[in-house]
């Protein structure tokens, strides 16, 4: 079995409230999944993964980047440790993507053909193939509870003509990888009775937070990614092409790449008309604290973004507005000379580790020094932030049953 | 009230078992102190400190570097924010170094004279000037539980006379460092009614794990620094001197630069001899896992050292022996590449949250990565494994009441 998705409760605009039932877990979505590229989210650990946000449910799912692990440590190896829940040690969800965007966005002299993308290594240049085969083949390996069919990401802008062109291509990948995928699934390294998981000295098996769980007979779902660029008409075309295909699940690609926010909305909107009411729906590297709040309310269930994280390592953190200050999130430029001797937390609404413990002036200090805490403390709050919003939209949409 | 210290055993060979009672809390000795430079043990957050070691009791004193926190963020700002315990949110025993290690080993163009030294900024360039007042008056301002006098740091190798001549002016400093403290004791930010101990907002402050803490009365203690370099008969003078000055601990300083480890050894010895046994006594800047073993036998109460932390960033780990090695500690380079599919923890005798919970493949991924979190995970089990030894001596040293 692969996943189970039941709706709980849908509003009049389409969002709704669902468990989302995976061999590792349970998720509830709407659902903000931290991104772990390098089989890491970034300078924090998992044990406060597991515990991040207002409610401390910790974050359910997270991502990891298949174009990084398949070039270090390699899949094979994280193959060879049982997957990389195992191999990292996180018990819950995880979910690859395909390694195209990485493929088309930090690889170098990409060589793209019918059958797949020739391109070199950003890390040592050397040179790799990826075909639809190829990256399912690597995301069996890594053994995430969803991975993501291959798909080519146009470039933006592009025209109508060009992006419809890739679309096509996306589509016969996306074909490509369900038959490669129903071929193989079964090769998932945790498709085995526990006893032949590798696990850690026998002294430690018992006290890890990882307990071997029995996956015996569950296996990995794939989700096809819908393109068609900024165009509407492509967007359903795409929807359509991929629902007929029957894939459990659908993400959203190609969009905050630099295009107007109303054309995201009108994308996503589009692309949802045609997906299926009774299956998740994700939208894929979105966004700031509003964004995913809207998206969430207008029917997406996951979502995924390196923002938080990556804002954190920078300094820019998200709070709640205080009275007389609209949106979802006020950003906070934690260098900035005004929070020298601020002895507030950074945000008084939050009750995450870093709000209940940390002052500004504290973060700031260790902001200016390039004190490594900086990271990890801003990191934490800004996905606890994210989480919470989730958190607070799920208990909204949960009032529509 | 400064420090009470209670000696509850002693061993044939000196070693001692003892309490020591300081403002922010009780440290039980011998202990090792993880140095958090700019009031932050690099990499590792505060609630991590507090729970480290086989026994979770965690680091029981930390120490922080006044040079560092005096360039950055300035100690009258951390002054104004109630002192470094409360601007690094870290409720227990704390001791600041007098700076002026760094000022001999970071700082560029210094100047010395019997008054003080000049010296510029690593940072900016900047011009400073610290005499042994004006550093007192700065560990006043940042209100660690243990200040330490000012003193020369000779540079080595260096003759007897040279070195006579620096130890000179070192007890000089100290006499002076002492009339200082004396007079300006009371001005610490924390003896002060907890009512006007600036906190974070009123919502989290009942939540915070800095519980305010009633100080009144309390103030903090200063020990004096043998110096004498690798003459034995200037170790012992210096011992005399400082004696006869009455301080309330004493540090050796000076050791673990270069010279060979029989050397250390026979520094601390001849110090110890001279020192009260009624009173806690500190080697600055040591060291590797058998040495803080070793000094802990042979007298010594508090020790300190970057080094689990500095290796734990340059992958270097310690594990416990395993039958058929020797010593106190077994060191192992995490990224080579005979641990890239190692699914064993560091170390299968260690029960740190590190070890309880990741193999040497993943750490090895991380640190070849170059991911931060490799960093703050080879950081929290080197220092647990430092804390474990510790806490091993301590039992041992036990036994001999």
């Amino acid at each position: 079995m692969g996943l189970t998705f039941e709706v709980s409760a849908t509003t009049p605009a389409g969002g709704r409230r669902a468990a989302l039932r995976l061999p590792h877990g349970v998720v509830q979505t709407p659902v903000f999944m931290p991104v772990g590229t390098a089989a890491t989210v970034k300078t924090v650990q998992q044990e406060t993964l597991e515990h991040l946000g207002d409610d401390g449910a910790g974050a359910e799912i997270i991502l990891a980047n298949t174009y990084h692990l398949y070039l270090r440590p390699g899949h094979e190896l994280i193959r060879r440790t049982g997957g990389v829940h195992r191999f990292m040690s996180w018990p819950r969800p995880m979910l690859t993507d395909s390694g195209g965007f990485q493929v088309f966005s930090l690889a170098k002299l990409r060589k793209i053909t019918e059958d797949g993308v020739e391109f070199r290594s950003h890390l040592d240049g050397s040179k790799h193939f990826f075909s639809p085969e190829h990256s399912i083949d690597v995301q069996i390996a890594l053994g995430a509870d969803i991975l993501m069919a291959f798909d080519e990401c146009v470039e933006t802008p592009a025209t109508w003509e060009r992006t419809r062109d890739s679309m096509t291509l996306t589509h016969a990948w996306a074909a490509r990888s369900r038959a490669h995928f129903e071929a193989h699934k079964h090769e998932v390294p945790w498709a085995q009775p526990p006893g032949r998981v590798p696990h850690s000295s026998q002294r430690h098996r018992d006290e890890w937070n990882v307990v071997p769980q029995d996956l015996t007979g569950k296996h990995q779902s794939l989700f096809g990614i819908v393109q068609g660029g900024m165009y509407p008409d492509l967007r359903r075309e795409s929807a359509e092409r991929l629902v007929e295909m029957d894939f459990e699940g659908y993400a959203i690609g190609g969009l905050a790449v630099g295009e107007p926010r109303e054309v995201t909305r009108e994308m996503i909107a589009r692309s949802l008309e045609i997906l299926p009411k009774d299956k998740p729906r994700y939208v894929m590297g979105v966004g700031y604290p509003d964004e995913i709040e809207e998206y969430a309310r207008m029917g997406v269930d996951m979502m995924d973004c390196v923002l938080p994280t990556r804002a954190a390592r920078h300094g820019l953190l998200f709070r709640t507005p205080e009275p007389g200050e609209d949106g979802t999130a006020v950003r906070m430029n934690i260098k900035r000379v005004e929070y020298a001797e601020d002895q507030r937390p950074i945000d008084p609404a939050c009750s995450c580790l870093v709000c209940r413990r940390y002052t500004r002036a504290y973060l700031r200090h260790l902001f200016v020094a390039k004190e490594p805490l900086g990271a990890t403390l801003n990191s934490i709050h800004n996905l606890s932030f994210y989480l919470d919003i989730m958190a607070r939209v799920r208990s909204q949409l949960a009032a529509f049953t």
